[in-house]
């Protein structure tokens, strides 16, 4: 997977990228990050990627011509990819979202700044536009390494075990069980006895037990849209009755 | 505010916060960036900061003691700073939630990584728990950034103009409308022109109307929890009608 980002602010990816598993991953050449620097490709003196909104008012609003040429020069390497905006009116970044993402040849992530980007580019160029959320960042680079992050783990290889992404929370729809090591016993809170077991049909249960319960308590929408099985179902009845039983 | 970030990789953090508004943010001292290696708090000759998990299964948990030691150092600095996890299972991060989250004195913000930090952590120190939305990175730090990044926009001072956030996007419940600049004319697409008549009231209602328009398209959820007044409600008669000509 080829990750290229268009930014006005390469140096906030100085750091993110050369870390554990997305450092790895450079390494093992399951992915490739690129960054290029919008600036650029502006073709005055100043190098001026950015110009006073038409109609007035505050902020600044960056350039048609430069931001066109760079995706133009980036799409010319790879025609493959699909260019990806991200702004608070794209669609919300999720699992099957990002699962989605991880199945291209590869992305081209335009990181917009200011008030924004002139319209004209998105018309011509978005084919997706993600979101993180209902909140306002001061421009798209956070945003692009989230996409990043949760893409490439996606990705086959990327993580040392193929268990680690399917148990993660929301790729079986639940939220994940607790987790806790060494040492047992930590400012008088005792780790869980099933889990000190040896069973591994006791942990098992234990385990999906305490995700359904985290489930209910926390994102009960989630389990409006997970097959429950006969199990599930038995469970949800314990902890009813756990909970009816503590009030 | 006092921003104090605890994480096993202070390194992910060297670009994100020294560009533009959060740098600037920094320079003015209106924002305080801490970075504390949870590693150092651990007391064994390898600074082990993680373990196998009690009941087996691939990854590793973050240990408890360092975690709490770190944790503890840092309330001791700073005593009414609020202790936040990085999670899926959080409260979802909103415009609002950040609003919430930018009148606190301090965040104690405490990024996750592998498959979890020990539960009893949680138990004993966690005040509030924000999650991006409903899918898996490899640990909390971009969560983090998101976080400091959205927080500091709406502390007073931050934006160089106080328009500038209040326009934004989920800031009055709507999408922004689009932007435009310099060349009025780009690949044949012209910039609308009411933004150039230079009438500020027609420019005030054409951003009203195409926030509006695209609300109503992309996120017409949005629209269910905004107060519409009378001109708002003529605006979306005219789309209604646009659309049903276009048909």
């Amino acid at each position: 997977m080829i990750f290229d980002i268009l930014t006005l602010f390469p140096g906030m990816f100085t750091g993110p990228f050369d870390e554990s598993i997305i450092n790895r991953a450079k390494d093992k050449q399951l992915i490739e990050i690129s960054l290029h620097n919008i600036r650029d490709w502006s073709t005055d003196r100043h190098q001026t990627a950015d110009d006073s909104p038409y109609g007035g008012g505050a902020g600044m609003v960056m350039k048609a011509p430069p931001v066109a040429a760079c995706i133009e020069s980036v799409k010319a390497l790879h025609p493959d990819s699909t260019v990806v905006f991200t702004s608070p009116q794209g669609r919300r970044l999720t699992n099957s979202v990002a699962l989605d993402l991880s199945k291209r040849p590869g992305l081209i992530i335009l990181c917009g700044r200011y008030e924004g980007i002139d319209e004209r580019i998105r018309s011509i160029y978005a084919e997706d536009d993600i979101s993180l959320g209902d909140f306002v960042l001061s421009g798209g680079e956070i945003a692009a390494m989230a996409i990043v992050d949760s893409v490439s783990r996606l990705i086959p290889g990327v993580l040392g075990s193929d268990e680690s992404a399917k148990l993660d929370s929301f790729c079986d729809g639940l939220l994940e069980h607790p987790h806790y090591t060494r040492p047992p016993s930590f400012n008088n809170l005792e780790v869980p006895g099933e889990l000190l077991s040896g069973n591994h049909e006791l942990i098992r249960r234990w385990r999906r037990k305490e995700s359904l319960r985290k489930t209910k308590s926390l994102r009960p929408d989630l389990l409006l849209n997970v097959a429950l099985n006969r199990e599930d179902l038995i469970l949800l009845k314990e902890i009813e009755l756990e909970e009816s039983c503590e009030m």
